[in-house]
């Protein structure tokens, strides 16, 4: 009989990374209850490959749709090849049927490398904009959780020389929305209080150092209020490098590093990516998938096991909100 | 009979804003010895006024020549006018005419109201672009400096629209090169090891998200390695969002919040801004005016102290160090 909870798919991700390592280990951790609503999308012999690193063999089931064929002579940790590139690109299409399907409700990925996946045919920046195109949402946003800290990025991988002309008015406000939306029916937030960043040093002071705030940011925050309502309180565009410090629910972030200098500070290896826009709940580690000590057995599956819990918390609530919405 | 010992000028800044509060409060606290090498620049009512609001009375020397007129009917705390906004020009200038003579050592600057200044002929956007003009310095940079992190600013006050024109290999290995020569002349440490970021995130992923990191900073780092000589090591082009917990004895930022957001986030209040490549030493706290608490009695003095404690601390081991080449 299906479990009434809902499902947890777990990626393993670069299969010669650390991803493999970093979820048993996370796994392992896991109480019987909630190993019973994981899937696991990986190759048995790379599951069994971590099990033996981490001296552990958690009980969760491994999905057979996601088997590439990918041989334990194939895999050698740190030294990536054509079966390996292959394989973590055969897990994320095996995750993303059983989501269509209905059958998984969130998603924890452990890291690709894009340089490899990018070999096997994955012609996306990352994990993100593959789940945005795969599972047809009309907009999405990265937020890091953290303890402290948590921040949405208006952009992410975009070069500086590329920021004025990609940060648009629509692009700012979707973020400031899937935000809102996110502290609400994630965090159980009601009324939010979100601090937008501004773009320039001073955040322009005034326009003597760009003019992105009152072109660009401020027309965002206004057209992300009339759509959010009167219970999403907007303030900004904040001074960039006075901001961090003040008690905002959610920091709104106009690119990469802004968002991520202080998160990767404040929370350390505790912050968590989340994928905000898509159908299910997604999350995933802040780092990559660390070549240089894999196979060692030192892997820190902090960040792992953050994403998975955040991913079993983030379910439960969006399934309680539910419950009280059809009662 | 002159003291042996550098003399350090203190300027009020602006005479409505924090700064008279924050000096007095500040030089309060100095022992006599210390309290005899300082000169106030600034007019007498104001300092006489802040006194009176913190309570005490240092016993310092007042420059006459910087006395501007400011009468104690033209100052209201947080109420500028003709007369505060033109006091505040008068102060600098009759401290560049003492650093000219060869009467100050070093120079801690209360903060001025940058659009105050600028009604009363000021042109400069700040403190260190108004020295480098006056003091006919070849080239300036500012650091800023913790008692965690260093960070010295490659660019200062402009729009992430013109970092791609105005970050030159020249300006990167200049900033490169003053925070070499600051921590070994300034900070005693012989053998620096210099983090240098990326302009991009993830430092630009070889070429995927910008190409600066290769085409400008790269060149920069080779080119200051090469005036720097061996007993300087530079580390770089780091990827920005991760470099900051590494234990680098300065970090050389792109732009203004790329520094700013880790030192106000690492240091909080305790960090002192410093301006590398003047003839003198010159710091200053890393806030503003403050309008909104002038006047209150309530204005924390954690980096005026901060500032003037470095003044001292590096006009004596300048001393020391001068004095053991010419023995």
């Amino acid at each position: 009989m299906e479990s009434p909870l809902g499902k947890i798919g777990i990626t393993l991700g670069d299969p010669c990374g650390i991803g493999p390592e970093i979820a048993v280990r996370s796994l392992a951790e896991l109480d019987e209850q909630s190993r019973q609503r994981i899937v696991v999308f990986g190759d048995r012999c790379a599951f069994e490959g971590a099990c033996e690193l981490v001296g552990s063999r958690p009980m969760v089931a491994l999905s057979e749709d996601s088997q590439s064929g990918l041989g334990s002579e194939d895999l050698r940790w740190g030294h990536p090849n054509d079966a390996t590139a292959r394989a973590q690109v055969v897990y994320l299409d095996s995750a993303v049927r059983a989501i269509r399907a209905g059958e998984l409700h969130a998603l924890a990925t452990a890291p690709i490398s894009k340089a490899e996946a990018a070999r096997a045919g994955f012609s996306f920046p990352g994990h993100t904009e593959f789940l945005l195109d795969r599972l047809s949402a009309p907009r999405v946003a990265m937020m890091f959780a953290g303890p402290k800290l948590k921040v949405v990025l208006a952009t992410v991988h975009e070069a500086i020389a590329d920021l004025p002309q990609v940060l648009t008015c629509e692009r700012v406000a979707s973020a400031i929305e899937l935000a809102a939306h996110s502290l609400q029916s994630d965090f159980g937030i009601s009324d939010p209080i979100i601090g937008v960043l501004g773009l320039n040093p001073h955040a322009g002071e005034g326009g003597r150092f760009g003019d992105e705030e009152s072109r660009v940011i401020n027309p965002a925050m206004q057209l992300a209020a009339s759509r959010l309502g009167p219970r999403v309180k907007l303030v900004g565009p904040l001074v960039p490098d006075a901001a961090f410090r003040q008690p905002f629910d959610c920091f709104v972030a106009m690119y990469h590093d802004q968002g991520l200098i202080p998160v990767k500070l404040v929370d350390f290896d505790d912050s968590v990516n989340m994928t905000l826009g898509l159908p299910i709940v997604r999350t995933s580690p802040d780092h990559g998938v660390a070549y240089d000590i894999a196979g060692q057995g030192r892997a820190r599956a902090t960040s792992m096991r953050a994403a998975i819990a955040l991913a079993f918390q983030l379910t439960d609530m969006r399934a309680a909100l539910a419950s009280q919405k059809s009662t």
